[in-house]
């Protein structure tokens, strides 16, 4: 490492995350600025504020995405990091908001050190990450990446309205976001520092976590059709429960997520719903998520002999659908090595490990060499008013961000 | 047996069964007339008008219940029967229904037989036997039995109403329901005509059951609350997540339910309910019946000890609520021994049985001798639209009635 990354205050980039976290909703929990919402709009013009106090030229792309430039010494592709400052209904202040505001720190860290880039860098915050109530996520980098369809705009929320609709009211003209492609070739390579939002890297007191590949995700939408029997005169034996049958299913999507990636029932209906009736009616929502696509296609198969057994087991009629599946990302090696000799450079200690959550560098590596800088999560909690990362973790992770973007400078020029 | 009761003739009383099932409420669906209705309003202005044509004097008690009387050659204690003509939402056309007009039946099959009884004879129509928005069943033989109290009056629905000014709305002021007591000594004895509900009779292919005892029901309600995590990044094993603890409870209480008594979960709810998050919170309603009260403490111990382990083992808060109990009621051996004598001198099959469901005879219990018979339930389906009763099974249960009305008439005299 050439230059000398000093180590930001630890109380700065605290205090920028806590003071944009003001910015929220008054009428939900936690922290909550969603995307397609006036609070949102109103939080990303402060970060256009700030983005232009850091003395980076801001435009906002066909997108709706918030992108600082700051000019590089030979200009040709750029160097992009950024994230997201849109949160989760109930959220907390820190996931995504890191990675936007963390690198404006980033960019002091590399003035104070003497470092200007060759390639110019976008500082960029991504429109719209987290899921919206169309289920669309990662709005802005799927339209920057080319992968946004008209079909994703045609999608409708529960009152009916259309996702391009909504856009539209929040001041992005949808046909525009279309067309919003980045031209890979005028990309060198994409980084985004992020909090791991799991438990690992505080488990094993490790400070920055280099992710190697972004978990794959495949949900399930599982119904039982049992019937619906009077609950004291039918003899258990003799009952088609699609209660029971459910809970046999959570059970064995917990027991099929326990190695080699995550499984989750995370919604769960039962009907009729009253005291006195068998349930003839069961609804569950599974996701599977692993770095393996192997791993996936046998949960899958796991959960499809788990339903075929307990519907034939019980005489009910079950039902497995699966309306999506990402595939696994691995990140670009190029990226990752940057930011692991970034990290041990400045004596950090590192763990390589994958990414559960899904984030916009899924998105960016269609388009350019990616990678992502994790730090921790306090308690491993996350999309909820307590997640919480440490002063001192947030200030290393900028500072791994300002070496891991000269390192990147060297590498791709 | 002294008499010779001729079997009713099949049709009649289905077409009974059939006509009256037609005043119903056609926003709801199936066979649905419930209690504090309009349409049962209507459904027991036809019972009444049916009453008087089968000559007997009609008049409503100050609990709303419709009491039909066929005035006996001594006078003396009454012998009463009936059912209650409400239905449950969505219900079908045989529960209550055939314990009413099937006496109206028995009448005629005792008036062609000849027998003119010694008592008084009461056939009555009982107000709102079913469950209602107010968590209060058997309403108007609650009241006779001297079991309504202002506590039950007081119960609110959803909306905030109270159950009191529901029953004033349907024309039953709820102060002279609360006096509405009936006394035991002018009452010989009950028996009540219902459907079985559930599946022995027609299995064993027995004709008429005779009901041993009612089962006891202990409801629990039961509260996990676990801790929120991401769903992609937080580890199987370092869950707390309590969608999973509630599947094992289910699948406990259908092993605790499969002997001696019945388990049964029917409403169960997980939060947040996103596919994304690890549920952080789940309730579920428990209910336990039996006609043993031993097997009933003995299926509550078995909860408590599954949600005490569950939790202990997951790190959840497991909490169990048991807001309701009521004892198992044995039937009076009395009306038992005549149902049954009445049944085999009439050439039918007969099976002694525990009833799983409630029944107004639950409340006729605490001030007169009570029992009941039981007909065949096709497929034992019940509280459901396909809720039948083969037309030959309906004239048997009439005659059976006829002659057990004969045969207690000789036997409290």
């Amino acid at each position: 490492m050439r230059a000398d990354f000093p180590l930001p205050e630890q109380a700065r980039l605290t205090e920028e995350i806590e003071s944009l976290a003001l910015i929220r909703d008054p009428d939900s929990p936690g922290w909550t600025r969603r995307a397609l919402s006036e609070v949102e709009t109103a939080g990303r013009r402060e970060v256009e504020r700030r983005m232009r106090a850091a003395g980076l030229e801001v435009h906002v792309d066909g997108a709706g995405n918030l992108v600082g430039v700051l000019e590089g010494r030979d200009r040709g592709p750029a160097l992009v990091t950024g994230s997201h400052t849109d949160t989760v209904l109930g959220g907390g202040r820190f996931d995504g908001m890191v990675g936007v505001l963390g690198a404006l720190e980033a960019l002091q860290c590399l003035a104070e050190a003497g470092v200007r880039l060759s390639h110019d860098l976008w500082i960029v915050d991504f429109y719209g990450e987290e899921p919206n109530d169309f289920g669309v996520s990662c709005l802005g980098s799927r339209a920057v990446a080319g992968n946004l369809s008209r079909g994703h705009l045609d999608r409708t929320n529960e009152q009916g309205r259309r996702l391009g609709e909504a856009m539209a009211s929040a001041g992005i003209d949808p046909d525009r976001a279309l067309s919003a492609r980045w031209n890979p070739g005028d990309l060198a390579a994409f980084v985004e520092c992020h909090v791991e939002q799991g438990p690992l890297l505080e488990e094993q007191g490790v400070e920055i976590g280099v992710v190697s590949a972004i978990a794959g995700i495949d949900r399930a939408i599982v119904n039982f059709q049992g019937r619906r029997d009077h609950a004291g005169t039918m003899p258990v034996p003799m009952r088609h429960d699609a209660a029971c049958a459910a809970a046999e299913v959570i059970l064995e999507v917990e027991r099929l997520g326990r190695e080699g990636g995550v499984g989750t029932t995370g919604h769960v209906v039962v009907d009729p719903g009253a005291a006195n009736i068998v349930p003839d009616h069961s609804l569950l929502w599974v996701e599977f998520r692993s770095i393996e696509q192997a791993w996936l296609q046998s949960a899958r198969r796991g959960l499809e002999g788990a339903v075929a057994e307990v519907s034939a087991r019980r005489g009910v009629l079950g039902e497995v659908e699966w309306p999506s599946l990402e595939a696994p990302t691995p990140m670009a090696g190029l990226v990752a090595k940057a930011v692991e000799d970034a990290a041990v450079g400045l004596g950090r200690s590192v763990a390589r490990l994958p990414s559960g959550a899904g984030h916009d560098s899924v998105q960016m590596a269609s388009i350019t060499p990616s990678g992502m800088v994790f730090i921790p999560s306090k308690g491993g909690r996350s999309h909820c008013p307590e997640e919480f990362t440490e002063p001192g973790d947030l200030a290393i992770g900028a500072q791994v961000l300002a070496a891991t973007l000269a390192l990147l400078d060297e590498m791709t020029t």
